[in-house]
């Protein structure tokens, strides 16, 4: 059924959530109306300011999440929050305020939830997210926190989304540092030691600080990721965090960096649903009679398959 | 530097084991000249018969396919071997005769033996593969035995590349009728219980037996798949095997069946071949003056991703 796009984004706009919901599964479902939202949202983007938070599992991601987003709402920001979680049960079209943790904030209509699973979308996870991030950006939020578990290939191009990555570890989980020494070190803008009131977390912070120190020489220039201690639970530390957020943020966009990391993840988002629909055209040529003939063609020694591939591109750039 | 095609081709066909294993190197690492090495290969192709050689590591693939050459050769045919290993040391670039059982046969003119990593191939192994089966079938190989570990992914995608695809399996090895649980049942067209003087054989026998049972009923017509047990190290059975070889091939020859998976197949590497070539000209556009000013259009809300993804391949298409 078609859906009244222009509508759907101005109730979205005045913040009716049941809008931005229904904006959401619109544009992760892949539904023939993807491209007039998309079209829609496009002069409307760009406010919002995308933060990442990665961490491992039981290091308090969801916790750490809530607590920034009542910081947030204190500061008078509308906020959206993507959970992207491997091993949600949560389909695509889960509902609002389905995160236990974030119950808190369900009946706040200047706070957006939206959980996502990882499986069964179209071309992954990679170009489900960025379409999601729009919809909440266009709705008008000042902030998006993007929360993936671990470190995994696809939670690492989820991080490249985000304008600035948060990176959550936990004192006594023996795999924090590891994670760390596994690529996490290159994706954090800031690091946070979470459950700081446990023991250990003096020593996974200054071990962290080592690590980090190892890298590349700095220059007085370069933005060396903070290292902030809080207890999310108790919300202790969660402002130092915000702050840290905010003074990143105030260095990229007094160099440029703000600006041209959003221009790499349009380039590679553009590439991304290039790539995904010449898949897809490619797809539809299965048994078509053109690549028939062309097989038979190379099963017969009459042309070889380079030559074949060249023709079947020549019949695709035709479509 | 360039190599003279024709004389390469010519050498090979004249049963030059270094030709050979030259314009193997030039099709597995994406050589300049690859395209004129296929072209120049194809109206030689198409007598082969391909035979895929699958299982656990452990069953005895290696002697078996030694043990095949053997009863190849003794009935005069000329055999390529490619066997591909996952967790193998040697790089596509491997020397003739690297396989130690193999050994028997490193001195026959009549065998090529090739070892295939599966690593650090341009677009994988499934790309790679077929045209290496190429080369040995167009040097004049009246039978290439391609040998590949386990039944992952990529084993699978290298059995759709055979004629007939053989399942190796041994007694004594729980993870034998586990493995055909999870899919080998489904494309094996022979199978073989190798090891079959050991204690178990008869019970994996009339395990498997039991499980092609279970699959959808068959009509007269159809291929039931038949259960050999061997002994390949002291070479029993293995007149069986090559007998049931010619018997599968020889019920696909009669039903049209054989010329209709060399197309299904020819299908593939061709669909595989393009969408390769599509990945790398959008690679090459990174950086790329005009994908950069789309990105900036979407940055800036002027775009969307869809309609920058539109005009970025409208472009590739001039390309």
């Amino acid at each position: 059924m078609a859906v009244d796009v222009p509508q759907l984004v101005a109730q979205a706009r005045e913040g009716r959530p049941r809008a931005v919901a229904r904006l959401i599964s619109l544009v992760e479902g892949a539904s023939p109306q993807l491209r007039e939202v998309m079209a829609a949202l496009a002069p409307l983007t760009g406010n919002a300011y995308v933060v990442g938070l990665t961490g491992s599992p039981g290091v308090g991601k969801s916790t750490s999440t809530s607590a920034l987003v009542t910081a947030y709402r204190r500061a008078g920001k509308r906020v959206g929050v993507l959970a992207v979680d491997p091993s949600s049960p949560f389909s695509g079209g889960a509902l609002l305020g389905d995160r236990v943790r974030m119950s808190e904030h369900s009946s706040d209509p200047g706070v957006y939830i939206r959980s996502m699973a990882t499986r069964g979308h179209l071309g992954g996870l990679a170009w489900a997210a960025p379409q999601a991030i729009r919809v909440l950006d266009a709705a008008g939020c000042d902030v998006v926190l993007v929360e993936t578990v671990g470190v995994g290939q696809s939670e690492v191009e989820i991080a490249s989304q985000a304008d600035t990555s948060v990176v959550l570890l936990a004192p006594g989980m023996g795999d924090g540092i590891q994670a760390a020494k596994a690529g996490i070190l290159e994706i954090g803008d800031v690091y946070v030691v979470n459950k700081a009131d446990r023991d250990g977390a003096d020593a996974t912070a200054r071990e962290l600080n080592h690590m980090l120190g190892l890298g590349e020489a700095r220059g007085p220039e370069d933005w060396r990721p903070p290292i902030v201690k809080t207890v999310a639970a108790r919300g202790q530390g969660v402002d130092e965090v915000v702050e840290a957020l905010e003074k990143h943020r105030a260095w990229m966009e007094e160099r440029g960096v703000l600006a041209a990391r959003r221009v790499a993840r349009a380039s590679h988002e553009v590439e991304t649903i290039a790539l995904t629909a010449l898949r897809s055209r490619i797809g539809d040529l299965s048994g078509d009679a053109h690549l028939g003939a062309l097989a038979e063609g190379v099963v017969a020694g009459r042309l070889d398959p380079y030559t074949a591939a060249d023709e079947l591109l020549a019949s695709l750039t035709g479509a």
